[in-house]
């Protein structure tokens, strides 16, 4: 598939070259990290290495640092009232979320459905902090969580107020950075987050690797969702997806490594990108587009288009891009982010996502701008077929 | 450390060359699983054609199996009172495990901890079955967890009988078959097993993966460990990890195809083993030597000695051993399994297992009885100073 264009990356990032090189390394170490021999000291090298190159992408400690299976895990694990903290040993009462969160947000942990509240956001895609703080008054021990960055628009949260807000009203805040690490900064104590979540394969390391951060070592989970074996301090049970971890680590440490040049790359392409699809359509929608962005996502539309339809089209002449979350049950359903930002039904139906990476070049950008082009008339000539024949 | 003798499959098993061609294959696949271009629909079918793979070592229909990222994960996710079947939907009121169960089953899931009962073994190591039957008298509605093969010992469990009586009583059976899996017969129908659990990391696979298989598709879990997405049917949400899932189907294929041919072959060298110990010390133990058990597992005593010594002694002379479980917090205790088998505590502190694999070679077994002879006298040599200076 050499002359494809892959422009799904917030679905999944290809596996960077040098993490390749460490996961071939890290297959042939044989032993259980948990084994007191050789082949197990090893091995816990390796995932104590990662450990440290993690806690490093996000400034945390290392200890800080807890290995979950994927970025839906860690959301898992986070999301407990049976969070404690040195502050506060007693249950968490309430679960405050924003509207846009991930589904593995979305459904809450193991909170109660009753303790379960979303905060709304703003038309650009922001949360509406009024609304925090209103929701906030009078919950005793709250938990919140709000995602660093959209996975559908690549809106960027303002952490640093929220954490401020939820701070003032004794609360701990989850940040789900799976989709803002590597692509802007994540430093856990600057954002002012107690937990944050991140995934592996959105940086360049594999699937199947996720970390849950902690700001500080005295927010515990006496009640993990993993249990057994006293792996990951207790936190998370099962023996350690030890070439997975080592990936993972190799590429949080390039991608701190090269932050700084691919995030200003990204963004160059990212404006060619959208001032063509806007040459393209004059009516092209950019969602988001008057917040804060990641250099790497441009969620779009063209009112009467169907995004289902789109992406056949686009993979046909090569292109792999997506409607938005690839996160789902093979069911497309409306964006519950778009409907959280107002959009109408119809233009929602029409969003389609590109979302770019290290390796997309500015050919890639003029190529899918190319099939855009090719195939956008027969998108919206079939749409008013379809609108002749209903009339 | 090609010069290393590794024998402690039990706590995990290298790679096989064959699943390594696998794993870098399924490397370069960089698609989302629930993308639906041309690079998702590639990962998919790794996923789809490894879950036929898993299926089939076990004799379970495909849809059936379950992927997760460990063999404790896949008993977390089973050992809920939630278990939906055709004939019970009302959530199951008790969970009924045996003595020697890993721990990731002993913490009894999502059991209350009034919940849980442990059912005796024989000093044989096998299940009680008279105590079983007993314990499931007057009990409704009751979940049953016995393992197939003790990691320890290697004792095989009578799951068929065990099975017969869990279901006279109305009961649903799970079945850790973590250890067991390539090395004996695991048909998940003959056992009579209505769940069981796999580990990819103790079949040639890789860590980070495992699965929890389902004898038919009337066997639901409404309310899933780890809930977001629509993966795995619902049962577990996350994208999936392609490369492990990949690389777990692979080899299980190759654990079936050989499975025949391993086996006698790994008896033979098990039994070479356990005669060069016998001769080497008379007063030798071997840990459930009156019940049928694995042909990969030796674990043996010599009364006196002190387990964590004989580790590093014979890990200085190159050999990969293991007191018992490597599943731990880095703290040594002493195996529940052994007390439950009604093992003296001197003994219990003298266990040592050997566990061999398909690359482990006659004249392995022939380096680890050659070192083994060297370092016994130092070993009890120094218990008996030490008992000296104590009198």
């Amino acid at each position: 598939m050499s002359d494809r264009v892959y422009l799904d990356w917030n679905a999944t990032a290809p596996l960077r070259g040098q993490t390749q090189r460490a996961f071939a390394a890290a297959l042939s170490a044989t032993g259980n990290p948990s084994s007191v021999h050789a082949e197990g000291r090893a091995a816990r090298r390796l995932v104590e290495g990662a450990r440290a190159q993690v806690a490093e992408l996000v400034g945390a400690e290392p200890a800080n640092v807890i290995f979950t299976s994927s970025g839906t895990e860690a959301n898992a694990l986070a999301l407990t009232p049976a969070i404690e903290s040195a502050a506060e040993k007693r249950p968490r009462e309430k679960l405050l979320i924003s509207a846009i969160e991930h589904p593995s947000v979305r459904v809450g942990g193991r909170f109660a459905k009753s303790a379960l509240e979303d905060i709304p956001v703003e038309p650009d895609g922001r949360l509406n902090l009024a609304a925090l703080a209103e929701a906030l008054a009078g919950v005793s021990r709250p938990l919140v969580s709000v995602m660093l960055a959209n996975n559908e628009t690549g809106v960027i949260q303002p952490i640093a107020e929220v954490a401020e807000i939820v701070h003032a009203a004794g609360g701990l805040l989850h940040v789900d950075a799976v989709q803002a690490a590597g692509r802007i900064a994540c430093d856990i104590t600057a954002l002012g987050a107690d937990l944050m979540t991140l995934s592996a394969h959105k940086i360049g390391g594999p699937k199947g690797v996720g970390a849950l951060v902690r700001s500080r070592d005295d927010i515990h989970f006496p009640d993990p969702l993993i249990r057994g074996g006293g792996q990951e301090r207790g936190a998370r049970a099962g023996t350690e997806n030890v070439p997975g971890i080592a990936t993972f680590g190799a590429a949080a440490a390039v991608a701190r490594a090269e932050f700084a040049e691919e995030t200003a790359r990204m963004l160059t392409l990212r404006q060619k990108l959208e001032q063509g699809l806007c040459a393209i359509a004059p009516d092209t929608v950019i969602f988001g587009a008057a917040a804060p962005r990641l250099p790497n996502t441009t969620l779009f539309a063209v009112s009467g288009i169907k995004a289902e339809t789109a992406i056949i089209a686009l993979d046909l002449e090569g292109m792999a891009v997506s409607s938005g979350a690839a996160c789902s049950s093979g069911k497309i359903q409306p964006s519950h982010v778009l409907a959280a930002m107002g959009s109408s039904p119809l233009l929602t139906r029409a969003a389609l996502r590109v979302s770019i990476g290290w390796s997309t070049t500015q050919f890639d950008i003029e190529r899918f701008l190319i099939a855009w082009r090719k195939v956008l008339p027969a998108l919206s000539k079939e749409l008013k077929n379809k609108r002749g024949i209903a009339a």
